[in-house]
């Protein structure tokens, strides 16, 4: 059969699959996949270059489907190139098997997980740049997005940066199916509309029926020839496509549907095409950087650096020494002195604009590729791109995230700059490290061993000043702690700035006679249990202080390493809304400042005695 | 002096106090804030109709400074207006003082918090949502907006969002002064490329300069010809302007001058004009919707509803009865049931398609002018919004969130579908109230409680069914909790679906004579640690069960409960990454089912005596 009619079969086929794997399952997408078929035929026969036998191959296209939950469709292209069998399709959605709901990792063709809309398409920004700037490799990233999702701001985020890039390697598939999950999307199949959106941010535009092979193949064909602007192509299609019980109907979103049999026999029954991809023809290997290595930055004790600074510098270094190290950040670099690494390293640094949902985004794409990116702003604005940190762990992503400016610690600015709630946040993010450096030697420890570590990593790093208490040659393994100071009446537990304080309160107890052990809890997640129970068993009881509100945060921290122990426990953290103030007076009013620990820890002994 | 030497000098006066209050704070955006001194001179002398004697006026229009950092500016106009007096101007950023480092609504002329940036705009595009369809009255919503925050998706969703809906009462005065934080924004002074942008959304625009006083005039009388779209005035100014040493020049943002009395002298120095704003002419009183009355839904003991199904049924009923209350949904009405409110009243629904930032935004928006919003989605794309969620308390903002779909209880959909962070994120929010009701007549019951509540409130509800344990007329305070089974040998702790399996987990030892307490902890946040302390002491120890990671959630909040109380607790919670399945293969997988708990139970009393 001629190219054409071959590539009008296989669509069949990737419908057919769909309609068959997701009857099988019971639910699913299977109308969301019709409309993409024809697409990701032609994709698969002849523009996308991958090698399914050699997933890794760093030359190798990418294809990610931000609108996950076409994965009925993504599965079936898995099986029309051979990567799965028609046995592993059909287990769609069953408990334990690699085709679920929608794509996640699991599967080593598929680089993120998706199912959150509006992601794939900034994640594929972020695999773009990887492959201009840092890998420098000619491969394409190639990314099937609905149309509801345009919608998603993190959508326009991802346009705006790669029109700005000039990244040509990148070209979204618009499945303009005209049907969200409850009715019409806000422009239907006005396709100029969001042609003029997408020009507007600096994109090629290609208009098509998505349903035409040859109007398809043209498009395809044309979107890959680079002329410095990303493409997109903008497919109207209909929803259900070849079913008519369903075709452009709305009430059948992700559902299974009612009459597969006879939806199949409607899409010309079931076939067994096989499909094989190019495999990539670039002979280059992946760009490597050369490091000229060096130490890490050491800093006196007794001096008083900030330890955002001190990330700044740790960073540069780190850089120095591995190639693979790579950062971005949210125009805020002279404030979490990412700026120090963007002047050493500068073809390594991505300034991301004040965009936080595709500064995560693009450095999910990054560790794709094997980069390991640091990517930072302020504290409170990680909150921005929390659904992006939530799905990087679905993705079994490894990357680095710092948060500058934590707690109110930061003063004058006020409580929009104050990160209270990040620790909870950053807490309950699956398979996540949390960090709190106290000072700058242990926070350049800290930024290093992050840097090896797989999952979500997170640091936390404060505004003001503090007092260097570490000498640069302490080890502080995450999952650690440090006992400061020893004392067998109470403890008190600090970390980050309140560690400061809780030094400062032990010396007010001192001429009291009471004698406080003081804990540095620098490893939030994962915490050293061991030692808070040692402290509890030995001392009367526990004052913890966080630059924090009272939930989520280093108190409840402590509170589960003691879940069963029956010593005493105050949570000294953040109880009422700040405003503006000195550090000084913020602590205090909030209660975590060495006067507060000293006097709660007072009434606990008091209490307890 | 002519109009136009008046708003000259006043303009001057605004950038003079907006230097004098950050210089004696010693910190602040000055340069920021004289960027757009002539636009907000302008403003205030014949545009805004503001009456600053009665902020609560309904007919007032409104002015959010989605810049949030040039609060500067935004109190300089309150003195010139009369708001604040010179006093009160020169306690910028001192503890204690209305006038903080941003704005927030301690100030009664501040309708939002802002300064994370990107969140004026769609909170405006609330307000202006409310003047259209809820009050119907003609007041007009003015946003000043930087350039650098133009790079949020957020803003591109308000865009979007303003333009279809048609709101030509919101009008963006964006100031385009070409520097952000670090260096030069994506755009420049690039007018067109914001306007390229804005037009394909919908909007009509003005570009200006901003600094031409004629040309203000001129735009802004031509913004108020409302011809069906939203207007976007896009200034070039200049940051810093009318003080050499700063103007356009980078490295000066976040700063006080450095020689502020010198930038005095040569901005005309210390002047004290007086502008007295329109006042609103509108006669109209807001618009009352008539409500039919009615009672709650009520639900047969012993059937089987899904909780975010009950949602749906009370949010409808809440709307019969009240007037004020009304509902957007993130275009997935029909998961989360917000389409019974939607067929029900459809003057008071909104859709917000999948723009989740906007649609939080713009419930914080509505709830400026009284209106009651209740925004859902699932639970887990709420995380999209967690910023503007965060923001919402230090708005002080009054406001209601269901989100569907918690936990691995959904089955096949898979993770990136499953809420399992939503309770750390939402505890961990200033003043909220966390509530997760495991059967539909406490889920009508909890609905309701909520909308007389303050603050940012949260409900968790379930996708699949759920039997009916409570009768139609049981209370549940929040706060509360209910023992629904008696027993002295362990207490199971359970909330939403994990209520269901803990009660038949002690069914399960039951037989074995382990008599087993069970405890529904519906209201996760503020919780009821009197019960859970009587349990505590009366039982040998805690099982608290929940689909939800460890961290942050209902087992911490039972630890936070106890703190200091030595009673044995185990927490179970969602320790593995889920795939899909079916929900009983995935409770059992994370060991929050009902054998799971069961054999905690009994592990519990034998290690327990």
């Amino acid at each position: 059969m001629d190219h054409l009619t071959f590539r009008y079969e296989l669509a069949q086929q990737l419908r057919v699959d769909s309609v068959r794997c997701s009857s099988a399952a019971g639910s699913g997408h299977p109308t969301s996949s019709m409309s993409a078929a024809d697409l990701l035929a032609a994709l698969l026969d002849g523009h996308l270059r991958l090698d399914f036998d050699h997933p890794d191959d760093p030359r190798n296209d990418h294809l990610i489907f931000s609108k996950g939950h076409a994965s009925p469709l993504l599965y079936s292209c898995l099986k029309a190139v051979g990567a799965i069998d028609d046995a592993e399709l059909m287990t769609f959605r069953e408990f334990g098997s690699r085709v679920e709901g929608h794509p996640t990792p699991v599967l080593p063709w598929v680089d993120v997980a998706t199912g959150s809309l509006g992601q794939g398409l900034p994640i594929g920004v972020g695999l773009a740049l990887a492959g201009q700037r840092l890998d420098r490799l000619p491969y394409r990233v190639w990314v099937l997005c609905g149309d509801s999702e345009m919608a998603e701001g993190s959508v326009w985020e991802a346009l705006e940066h790669a029109g700005f890039a000039q990244l040509d390697n990148l070209i979204a598939l618009v499945d303009v199916n005209r049907l969200g999950q409850t009715g019409q999307t806000m422009h239907g199949w006005d396709l100029d509309a969001y042609a003029a959106r997408a020009q507007a941010a600096g994109w090629r535009v290609l208009e098509i029926d998505g349903h035409d092979p040859e109007q398809i193949e043209t498009a395809l064909k044309d979107a890959e020839d680079g002329d410095g602007r990303p493409v997109a192509v903008l497919a109207a299609t209909k929803k259900g496509r070849g079913v008519a019980e369903v075709e452009d109907r709305p009430g059948f979103h992700g559902k299974a549907l009612v009459h597969p049999e006879e939806a199949i026999q409607e899409l010309g029954g079931v076939r067994d095409l096989r499909v094989t991809p190019a495999k990539p023809t670039a002979q280059a290997e992946p760009h490597v950087f050369e490091v000229r290595g060096g130490g890490l930055p050491a800093f006196e004790p007794g001096t008083e650096v900030a330890t955002r600074k001190a990330y700044g510098e740790a960073l540069r270094a780190l850089g120095d020494r591995r190639g693979d190290v790579v950062a971005l950040d949210g125009e805020v670099s002279n404030s979490t002195f990412s700026e120090m690494f963007r002047d050493a390293h500068p073809d390594r640094y991505f300034e991301m604009y004040i965009a936080e949902q595709q500064m995560v985004a693009a450095a999910v794409g990054m560790q794709v590729r094997g980069w390991r990116p640091f990517a930072s702003t302020f504290a409170a604005f990680l909150t921005r791109a929390y659904d992006f940190i939530r799905m990087a762990a679905v993705s079994r992503a490894d990357l680095c995230l710092a948060g500058s400016h934590a707690g109110v610690a930061i003063g004058e600015d006020g409580p929009s700059q104050m990160a209270l709630e990040d620790l909870a946040a950053l807490r309950a993010v699956h398979g996540s490290t949390v960090l709190y450096p106290c000072d700058a030697n242990q926070t350049v420890r800290l930024t290093a061993a992050m840097a090896d570590r797989p999952g979500v990593n997170y640091l936390r790093t404060s505004r003001g000043a503090t007092r260097v208490i570490y000498a640069p040659d302490e080890e502080f393994p995450v999952g650690g702690s440090r006992v400061v100071r020893d004392g067998d009446d109470v403890t008190l537990v600090g970390a980050g700035i309140t560690l400061h304080e809780a030094l400062h309160a032990a010396e007010i107890l001192a001429p009291e006679g009471i004698r406080a052990r003081v804990i540095d809890l620098y490893s939030i997640k994962p915490v050293d249990a061991a030692t808070l129970r040692r402290a509890a068993a030995e001392t009367r009881g526990l004052v913890t202080a966080e630059d924090h509100w009272p939930e989520g945060g280093l108190g409840e921290t402590v509170l589960s390493a003691l879940a069963g122990v029956g010593a005493p426990v105050r949570v000294l953290a953040v109880r009422v809304m700040p405003g503006s103030g000195t550090p000084a007076e913020l602590l205090g009013q909030a209660g975590i400042d060495a006067a507060s620990i000293a006097a709660e820890a007072r009434e606990l002994l008091k209490a307890h005695r």
